[in-house]
C-alpha cells in the first residue's frame, strides 16, 4: 500500500468530522439572507485548502457569491490540472420532510445525511483530502494543481462567465476535473461526455388594450390566449417533433455506433413511469427515451399564463397572454441561431387581431460534447475501468451545466466529470445523503488520477 | 297635457334631490364590507316605494343581498306588470380616475355623475316616480303592478334563482318590464330581444406528479402545458369556427330576415378597433361582427395557467396546467348538452402521457330570444316608435343577463327591456353619469307604458 493510501486510511475519522463541520454551514446561494453563510463556507474551504498544503489559498469576489482559488505549481514540465466543485447548496424546503434537520449532519449506516452532502460538499472535499495525503507523504504533487470552487452553482453560476473571462491566466490549465458529478451505480461507473445546450425566450401576446366582457366581444375580438395556443401548437407536432422551420438543420445525425453506446446504458422506463406517476412516456418517433433525452433537441413551454386563474367562473376575454419557452440543443445547434428561428416562426404564425412580442433571454448554453481523444476523459475512462472492474458507460445529460460550457469557452478545456455521487442520494430533496464509501472512493480516485496524469 | 305629466313636470327638482340621496349610498354588492350599504339602499327603496303609494313595501332576505318587493293590485281584470331593477352598484376602482368622488353626486350640464347613476339607480327610480305620478293624480294605476328590485345584479344574482323559485306566487305576473337597460342613442330607440346563453368548465391536465427538470425529462415526458395547448387548439379553428364535434348541431340557422334586421343596426368597426387598440377584428367567416356577437356561439378560454410565471428563466417541466373556458350559446343550444360535448371532445383529444380532469361549473344560462308576438315586447316596440319617432332597432346582446333567463324559467314570462341608459354613460367605469333627459324620459315612458298595457 502506498504511503498516501495509508494516510487516507488513518485519517478517515478526522475527514468525516471535517465534512460534518463543512455541512453545518447553511450556504444556500438562492436565499439572500444566507449570503453570509456562503461567504463563511468560502472561507472554510480556503482555510481547508491551505491546511491541505496548497498555496495562494484565497477567497475571491465575483460581484455575487465568491469563489475560492488555491494552487500548487511546482511540477515543471508536467500538466496543470484544475479541480472544480461548489460549496453552495440548494434550499431545504419542504423542511418538514427531513428526518433530521438539514444542517445538523446525521451519520448512520455508512451514510452522512445533510443538505449538500452529495451535491457537492462531500464530492468537493475529496480532492482536497487526496492532495493533502499526497503532499504530506511525498512533499510534492505529481502534477501542477489549481483548485477553483464556486458558491453560485445552484443559482446557475451567473458571475462565473465574467470571472473566467477576467482570470484566464490565473486559471489556465491543461485538464479540468469536475468534482460535481456522479457514477451510474455503486458497481457501474459512468463518464459524462455530453450536455445539451439551452436557449430561452418569452412570448407576450397582446389583444385588446383592456380585459373585455367575453359575451359582448367573444367571436369578434381575437382572444390572446387562443392566439398564443395557436402559436405554441404550431411549434411542436403531436409526435414531439419540433415544427419550427430550420430547427433541425444543424443537428448532427445519430451514428450507429453512438446509438449502440446509448443502448448499452441501463434505462428502466417502467420505473420512471412509476416514479413520476405518468401513464406513458412520450417522445419523437424513432428514438429511445435516452436518445430523445441526450441527442435530440427539445422545445418546452416552461410556463403559461393569461386571464382569470381564480376560483369559479369569470367571463373575461383577457388583454394579454404569455408563455416562457426553453429549447435544449444538441451538437451542432447554435443557441443564438435557434432563438432567431423561433422568433421568426412566431412572427410567421401570429394570427390577425393581436400583436406579439418575443423576448430573448441572455441565458444561453452551447451544446457540449467532448471529443473521443480528449485527454482528461481518456484518463478518467481508463481509471474508472480499473477502479470498478468495468468500462464506464459513456453518458450524456439532457440538462445543461453552465460551468462546463464556460470552461470550454474561456479556458479552451473540456471538463472531465469526475465525481462519485449516485442518483439515489436525493440531491435537491429532503434527506439528501452521501455514502461514506463514495467519500473514500473519491479521495483515492483523485490521488490516483493526479498520479496517472503526472506519469 | 295629462295630470300625471304635469305632476312629473312640477316635481323634477325633488325627484333629482331624491336620486342624489339614493346615489349617496355606496351599495357595492361585490365588496363584503359594503353589505350594510346594500341593505341601507334596500331600505331606502322600500321606503320610497311606499311613499310612491305602493303597498306591502318590504325588504326580503335572500341568503345574500336582499330584494325589495311592493305592489298595487287593485285593477281586477287588468294584466299584472312586474317591474325589475337593481339598487346595487359596481365597485369604483380605479377611484383616482374619478373627477368627483363616486358617492358624492355631481350635477352639471344636464347630467348627474355618480357610481350607479345610469346602472341602475337612475333607471330604476324612474318607474317608481311614474307610479307616484299616476297614483297621486288619478288615485289608481291602469294595471296591477309589482315591483321587484334586487341588490346582487352586479355579482351575477346568485340567490335570485332560488328566491324566484320560492316566491312564484308572490311574483306571478303577465308582463315584466326590465328597467336595467338602454337605448341605442339619444334619438334612436332599441329593443333587446335576445341574449346568448352560457356554460362554463375548467380543464386540469396532470402529467408527472411533481415539477421536473426540463433538461433531464424534456423530450421523454409529456409536458402538461403542451398537452393543454393541443387540447385547446383542437377546439377552435384559426377561422374561429368551433371544432368540438356536434357543437353547432342545434344552432338555429340565420334567416335572411334576421340578417337584414341585424344589418340595419349601426355598428362602427373602425371605432371598435380604435377603442380597443386592436389591429383587426376577428370572426367566423360569412358573418358580420354583429351577427358573430349576437347569433353565433363562441368558445373562449377565459384563463390559462401552468408552470413558471416569474421573472427570467426557470427550466421546469411542470406537473400541471389549467384552463377555464366559457361558451356563449344561441338558440337552440342547450348548455348542459354543450358541456357534455366539450367534455367528450376533451377526452377524445387528450394526448398520451397525461391525465385530464374536466370540471363542469353550475353557472349555466339558456340562450334567450323573445318571440315576435311577445306582448311586452310588442307594447314596448309600439311605444318606443311613438316616443322617438322611429322604429326601435331589434337588438340582441352577446352577453347573458341571468335574471332574464331566471324570470323565463321560474315565472314563465319574457322580460321586456325598458330602460333609458345609453352606452356612453360609463357604466362600470370612472365618471359614470346619467342624462337628466333620460331620467325624465324614463318616468314618462313608464307612465305611458302602464296606461297602454291597461288599455
Amino acid at each position: 500500500m502506498s504511503a498516501w493510501e495509508t494516510y487516507l486510511d488513518t485519517h478517515q475519522s478526522r475527514f468525516l468530522d471535517e465534512l460534518v463541520e463543512f455541512l453545518r454551514i447553511p450556504s444556500i446561494s438562492a436565499i439572500p439572507a444566507h449570503a453570509p453563510d456562503v461567504q463563511r463556507a468560502a472561507e472554510w474551504v480556503a482555510a481547508r485548502a491551505a491546511r491541505a498544503g496548497l498555496e495562494h489559498a484565497q477567497v475571491l469576489p465575483t460581484g455575487g457569491h465568491p469563489v475560492v482559488y488555491a494552487d500548487w505549481l511546482h511540477a515543471p514540465g508536467r500538466p496543470t490540472v484544475l479541480i472544480y466543485g461548489h460549496f453552495d447548496v440548494q434550499p431545504v424546503d419542504p423542511v418538514e420532510l427531513w428526518t433530521h434537520p438539514p444542517f445538523e449532519p446525521h451519520v448512520s449506516a455508512g451514510r452522512v445525511y445533510a443538505r449538500g452532502a452529495s451535491d457537492d460538499k462531500g464530492n468537493m472535499l475529496a480532492p482536497l483530502l487526496a492532495i493533502e495525503a499526497l503532499l504530506r507523504t511525498s512533499g510534492a504533487l505529481p502534477v501542477n494543481v489549481k483548485v477553483f470552487f464556486e458558491g453560485q452553482e445552484e443559482i446557475g453560476s451567473p458571475q462565473i462567465g465574467p470571472f473566467l473571462a477576467a482570470h484566464r491566466d490565473l486559471l489556465a490549465c491543461d485538464i479540468i476535473l469536475n468534482a460535481d458529478g456522479g457514477q451510474h451505480s455503486e458497481t457501474e461507473p459512468a463518464l459524462l461526455v455530453g450536455l445539451r445546450g439551452l436557449c430561452a425566450l418569452q412570448i407576450d401576446v397582446t389583444g385588446p388594450k383592456m380585459d373585455l366582457h367575453s359575451g359582448l366581444y367573444g367571436g369578434v375580438v381575437m382572444n390572446p390566449i387562443h392566439a398564443l395556443v395557436m402559436i405554441l401548437n404550431s411549434m411542436r407536432g403531436a409526435d414531439g417533433v419540433i415544427t419550427v422551420e430550420g430547427f433541425y438543420d444543424a443537428v448532427r445525425p445519430l451514428s450507429a455506433e453512438e446509438r449502440q453506446r446509448i443502448a448499452a446504458v441501463p434505462y428502466d422506463v417502467e420505473a420512471l413511469k412509476a416514479e413520476l406517476a405518468i401513464p406513458a412516456t412520450f417522445g419523437e418517433a424513432g428514438y429511445t427515451p435516452l436518445e430523445a433525452s441526450w441527442v435530440r433537441p427539445t422545445l418546452e413551454v416552461n410556463g403559461i399564463w393569461g386571464g382569470f386563474q381564480g376560483e369559479g367562473v369569470k367571463t373575461v376575454l383577457p388583454s394579454q397572454a404569455h408563455a416562457k419557452i426553453t429549447c435544449r440543443l444538441v451538437p451542432d445547434q447554435d443557441p443564438a441561431t435557434i432563438l432567431r428561428l423561433v422568433q421568426a416562426h412566431v412572427e410567421r404564425h401570429t394570427p390577425p387581431g393581436v400583436t406579439v412580442g418575443v423576448t430573448l433571454f441572455e441565458t444561453l448554453a452551447h451544446p457540449y460534447l467532448a471529443p473521443e481523444d480528449d485527454p482528461g476523459n481518456r484518463a478518467a475512462r481508463a481509471l474508472l475501468t480499473e477502479l470498478y472492474g468495468r468500462e464506464p458507460y459513456l453518458v450524456r445529460s439532457g440538462g445543461s451545466i453552465p460551468v462546463c460550457t464556460l470552461f470550454r469557452e474561456h479556458l479552451g478545456v473540456y471538463a472531465t466529470s469526475f465525481g462519485f455521487g449516485l442518483s439515489d442520494e436525493r440531491q435537491h430533496a429532503p434527506d439528501e445523503f452521501f455514502r461514506l464509501a463514495s467519500f473514500r472512493m473519491g479521495q483515492r480516485a483523485y490521488a490516483l488520477m493526479l498520479e496517472r496524469l503526472g506519469a
